[in-house]
């Protein structure tokens, strides 16, 4: 019966092609995953420039204080549990202002504003990401004591710069990333915060391109690493 | 004609399935690429702890040298052309090796020995992947020499110790990762290597581990950021 051979053998194929679909799905669900919905998009559509692009972006920087600590006192499980619940606030914040996560470095991440998609605002956009991720910090703060556990603290630091974004990698590796000083300096901007005394670091360039009241100037600061001192201003709780 | 008429809708409905099969293993082939292809067949497999694992491993950090100079005098496609014809020479060591890049970061990079995968040998592993990494950095200078280009440098450091492996991020953006001292420390070993005058830096515990011969004992040196001096052996065309 050919004509019931073709039906069968359509069928199964389809079965099994339907079976291949789902794997696809979630193959296509992980891609989003653990590249941020906005990057797997625009990588999808190709938009992602793969040998480089020079783009004015703001680059945030924020670490957890004393994570370490907190993780040689609990199991495993409890520290990944922690470090997600605190990521799942921080990562809002950041969404919500046109930002995207680029980055989980252990217990901090950094964050781009600018890219892959362009933004006229980006360091306004990031400055508020950053007062946002503070009030979310509190809120979550508040739940921890509640809980008995003790708050987190975090630091942030912002720089705004021209830097090239890209397909950074090899072969069978590749990042999206962006390499400049404007990353390198957020990290550093941030490890400002302990010795003063602050939660939120901005570069002033990356200040005076925003319409923000409630400033504090904290004038010219050495930063390691770099051959001249930086502008800084605070913002937030702490200004 | 109903037996026509399944016939059609099967043939359209394989080949639309054909056409998003073809869709899906670019996906596929991007989430490798994205991921490292040995983490994303752990991620697919379900072999990733999503709830985070104690497990000991060794860190590898590897940093360029002065890119930042570099990339100001190229254009953004020269920075991104030159930074993936390094990193395609040091994962390759690195693979052979049995590690994996678990991120880029700029000009740098951060490979794990014994996970996803566990292995006994991390230790030894990873010192023979940065002998082989220095050793294909000597070819790549030689061929940038012929380009009339100058030569690349690199510091690497390395640690052994108990981290914690697993999905660290959000609902919308995760990372395969390890979180630790041993993560930390091997960025921080590697920044004496400008000092020391020294290309590979290893603690004292992992070179304990490896059966190697070569070593320069350094004895104990300050390491910023931690408490206690940390004894370090160098290895390589420096020792």
């Amino acid at each position: 019966m050919p004509s019931d051979k073709v039906r069968d053998w359509n069928l199964k194929e389809i079965k099994q092609l339907v079976e291949k679909m789902r794997y696809a799905q979630r193959i296509r669900e992980l891609f989003g995953l653990y590249l941020s919905p906005a990057v797997s998009q625009a990588i999808l559509e190709g938009k992602v420039a793969t040998d480089g692009e020079n783009r004015e972006v703001t680059v945030l920087f924020c670490d957890i204080r004393d994570f370490t600590a907190f993780s040689q006192s609990k199991a495993p499980r409890q520290v990944v549990a922690r470090l997600n619940s605190f990521f799942e606030r921080m990562s809002a914040a950041v969404d919500a202002h046109g930002g995207f996560i680029n980055k989980f470095l252990g217990d901090g991440f950094l964050a781009v504003f600018g890219a892959p998609g362009r933004s006229a605002d980006h360091a306004q956009q990031a400055v508020e990401a950053a007062l946002a991720m503070e009030a979310s910090l509190g809120v979550f703060n508040q739940e921890l004591a509640r809980d008995e556990e003790p708050p987190m603290e975090i630091g942030i630091g912002l720089d705004t710069g021209e830097v090239i974004v890209g397909n950074v990698g090899c072969a069978n590796r590749m990042e999206y990333t962006v390499i400049g000083d404007a990353a390198n300096r957020s990290s550093r901007i941030q490890k400002l915060n302990k010795s003063l005394g602050t939660r939120i670091l901005v570069s002033d360039y990356t200040y005076q391109k925003c319409e923000l009241g409630g400033g504090r100037a904290l004038g010219a600061q050495t930063v390691r690493g770099l051959d001249e001192p930086l502008v800084l201003v605070t913002v937030g709780e702490r200004a």
